[in-house]
C-alpha cells in the first residue's frame, strides 16, 4: 500500500540544501511504496497552514532537478520555529495535518534546531500509534552536527571562503605598503568555516596567515604578537577570524563596542573591531571584510562533490523511511580522505538533535593560530570537483 | 631595427587587468619588430628602481597565458604614483631607464590616473625627440575612463555585482518575516558598477529593488517613502546603493557617523548607514553588506566576454605602438548591443586623461530611483559568455 510524502526545509540557508531536496525527491519518484510527494512552504510553519506543493507536478524533467540541485538558499522556504519540550497542541495539529494528506514519509532538512524537531515529531507520533516515519536530512553550512562525518552545504561555503580569501590576498599584494586584512566569517561556536579559509593555500600562496577559531579562547596580546611576528616576514597579512571568537571567560569580542554615540546597535561585528585594534598598534593600511550571508548563498561557487552529497543523502533518507526506519538522521561516513570514500549511513536522532559539534581542539595550532595538518586533511577533498578534475580553487599566476 | 617593450599596471586591480597583459604580450611575441619584452614590477614605482621582469622567460606556454588572463589582481604589481604636472627629475630619470633598456614600446595599463602618466610621458619623450612610444591600455571596474565604450575589468566586477545580489535576494526570500537589505557597492563617482546590480533582474527576479547612484542628489525622505512603497509590494526589499551617494549639497551619507565614541574613524559607509535609517524607521529585518574588494579582484568569476575584450585591447595597443603611435590609449568601439559587436580603435590620450565618465543621467530613472532601458541594454552584453552559450548569471529554480 503506498504512502504519501512530504518534505519540508528549515533552519539558514546553504548552497546545497536544494541538492538534498532533488537527491530525495527523484529517489522517491523510483519507489512504489510512495504515492504523492509535497514539499512544506516554510518548514513547519507551512506545514501548520497546510501550504503545500505537489512536487511532482513541479520537478518533471531531469533539467528541473539539475536546475534545483544548482539554486541556492531554500526553494521551499524556511522557518525557525521550534517545537515545545513537551507535546502541546502544535503537535496533535501536525499529526491531524499529516493524516489528513496520508502522509507516510516525512522529511526535515536542516540543523540542530530541525533535528529537534525531527526527534520530537518522531518520539510523538510513535507514541501515538502512528505509521509516519520522520527522517532528518542535515544540512548547515556550519557543520556543527554530530553523527555525520560532515554537513552537506558546508563543502560548498568552504569553497567559497577559500576561494575568496585566496582573492582578498590576490587583491592586497599588489601595493608596496604593508597591509593587513581581516576577514570575519560565520560560525557563531564551530571553526569550521574560519578554519577552512586555509584552503587558500592549496596553491602555495601564504595567505591566510592566521586564522582565529571559537574553539580557543582569544587573547588579544597574543593575537598583536602573533600580528607582529608575521608582519616581519610578510607585507601583506591575511587574518581569517571567526565571528563568534571570545575570551576565556566567554565575552565576545564583537560586543565590546557595539553602540554608536546615539545609542544604536552597530552592525559591525569583530572584523571591525579587530582592524581598529590592529590599526591603531601597527598604523599600516588595515581593511575588515565581513563575507556575511554571500558565503552560504553563493550557488555559483559550488563544491560539485559537495552538491552530489547532498543529493545521495535526499536519497538516503528516502529508503531509510521506505525501510521502516524513523527518529534517524541520514548521514555521511567517511572511510577514507586519501584516496576520498565516503558511505551514507543512518544515525538515531538523539545522537545528533541539539549536539553542536565543534573543531576538536587537537587539531588547532594555538601558538601559530592556525590549523594543524589533520584539520587540512579534513577539510581539502570537501571542496573539489571530482568529475571535471578541477582543482578545489582556482590556481592564480604568479612571476 | 628592432625595438624593446616594457609593460606596467597601476590603480586598483580587477578580475581582467592580467588578460590584457596577456594578450599584449602575446601579440608581441608574433611582432618582428619587438625584441625584448619587460614587465616593471608595481608601475612606475618600480620602473624608477628597475624592477624588471623578463616576459619571454616567464610566459612561455599558452597555458601560461591561459593562467594569467584568468588570474585576478595585478601580476606585475601596482602602484599610486602621480606624475608632477610640470616634468622633473623623475620625468628625466624615467626617460634614462627607458633607453638604457632600449625601450621603444612602452605600455601602461590603468585608469584615469594611469592614463595621466601616459599623456605626461608621452608628451615628455616626444618633446626630447625620443622615439619611444607610450600607449595605455585602459582597465578599471569602475567603467569612467572616456574614449572607450566601456573599460576592461567592468564586465566581470558588472557579473559577480549581479549574480551575487541574486544570491542574496534568494538568501533573504526564504524567511516569512520581512526584510530590508542594503548592498554597498564600489564606484566613488560613478554609478555603473551600482546599476549593473539590475542584471540580478536577468531571470526574473524582482532585485535589486532601488537603485541608488552618485549621479543623483540623494534624498534620505525620497529614499525612505520609496522603501515605504515598494515594501508594501515585496515581503523582502534588496537595495543597491554606490557608496558616493551624496545630498545635492554634495555631502556623502557615508559621512554622517564615520566615529565611534572613541573618536576612531569608522570603517562603516553608506550601506550600514541606510541600514540604520531603515531599521529605526520600519522596524524590520536590516542587514547591510558591503561587498568590498571582493567585487574587483573575483576572479573565478569574469566575464569570459570581458576577458576576451581585456585580451584584444592589450593586443591593440601593442599593433598601435608598432604602427608609430604614441600619446594614445586602445579603446572599445561598440558597433551594435544586439546583436553584441565591437571594434578596437585608437583614442587621443587627451581626450581621455583625467576625465570621470559618469552615467549619463537620462538613463537614471530618478522617481522610481532605478536603471532606465537604455542602461539595461548598455550593460546586459558584457557579462556574457558567448563560447559557452551560458547566461550572465546563473537561473535559480522557483516553484
Amino acid at each position: 500500500m503506498q504512502g504519501n510524502m512530504l518534505i519540508a526545509q528549515s533552519g539558514g540557508p546553504t548552497a546545497a540544501i536544494n541538492a538534498s531536496l532533488a537527491g530525495a525527491v527523484r529517489r522517491a519518484m523510483d519507489m512504489e511504496e510512495i504515492g504523492e510527494i509535497y514539499g512544506a512552504r516554510n518548514g513547519v510553519t507551512g506545514l501548520l497552514r497546510e501550504d503545500l506543493i505537489p512536487l511532482r507536478e513541479k520537478l518533471v524533467s531531469e533539467a528541473d532537478f539539475a536546475r534545483l540541485a544548482r539554486t541556492p538558499a531554500m526553494a521551499l522556504g524556511s522557518c525557525r520555529l521550534r517545537l515545545s519540550e513537551t507535546p502541546d497542541e502544535t503537535y496533535e495539529k501536525i499529526r491531524e495535518i499529516l493524516r489528513r494528506h496520508g502522509i507516510r514519509y516525512f522529511f526535515y532538512t536542516g540543523g540542530n534546531d530541525s533535528m529537534d524537531t525531527v526527534q520530537k515529531l518522531a518520539e510523538y507520533l510513535r507514541a501515538q500509534g502512528e505509521d509516519i516515519r520522520v527522517v532528518g536530512i542535515p544540512k548547515t553550512i556550519d557543520n556543527d552536527l554530530g553523527g555525520t562525518d560532515h554537513t552537506p552545504g558546508f563543502g560548498s561555503a568552504a569553497k567559497y571562503i577559500a576561494t575568496t580569501v585566496a582573492e582578498i590576498f590576490a587583491d592586497c599584494e599588489i601595493y608596496l605598503p604593508a597591509s593587513m586584512t581581516v576577514v570575519e566569517i560565520m560560525g557563531r561556536n564551530a571553526g569550521w568555516l574560519t578554519a577552512s579559509a586555509a584552503l587558500a593555500r592549496s596553491h602555495g600562496a601564504p595567505a591566510p596567515h592566521m586564522i582565529c577559531m571559537p574553539e580557543v579562547p582569544f587573547d588579544m596580546e597574543k593575537f598583536l604578537a602573533r600580528a607582529g611576528e608575521l608582519s616581519r616576514e610578510y607585507a601583506h597579512l591575511v587574518i581569517a577570524v571567526s565571528e563568534g571568537v571570545r575570551r576565556s571567560d566567554g565575552s565576545y569580542i564583537a560586543s565590546d563596542d557595539n553602540r554608536d554615540p546615539f545609542g544604536h546597535q552597530q552592525l559591525a561585528g569583530v572584523g571591525h573591531r579587530l582592524g581598529r585594534v590592529l590599526k591603531d598598534r601597527f598604523g599600516c593600511k588595515v581593511r575588515s571584510i565581513e563575507l556575511n550571508v554571500l558565503q552560504r548563498a553563493a550557488g555559483h561557487l559550488q563544491s560539485e562533490r559537495d552538491v552530489e552529497e547532498a543529493r545521495q543523502v535526499g536519497a538516503k533518507a528516502v529508503e531509510l523511511a521506505v525501510a521502516g526506519e524513523t527518529g534517524v538522521m541520514a548521514a555521511i561516513r567517511r572511510i577514507s580522505s586519501r584516496p576520498y570514500q565516503v558511505a551514507y549511513d543512518s544515525v538515531e536522532i538523539a545522537q545528533v538533535a541539539n549536539i553542536e559539534r565543534t573543531v576538536p581542539v587537537e587539531w588547532i595550532d594555538r601558538e601559530r593560530m592556525d590549523i594543524r595538518p589533520p584539520l587540512w586533511e579534513y577539510l581539502e577533498p570537501l571542496i573539489q570537483s571530482p568529475s571535471q578534475q578541477e582543482p578545489g580553487i582556482p590556481k592564480h599566476f604568479t612571476f
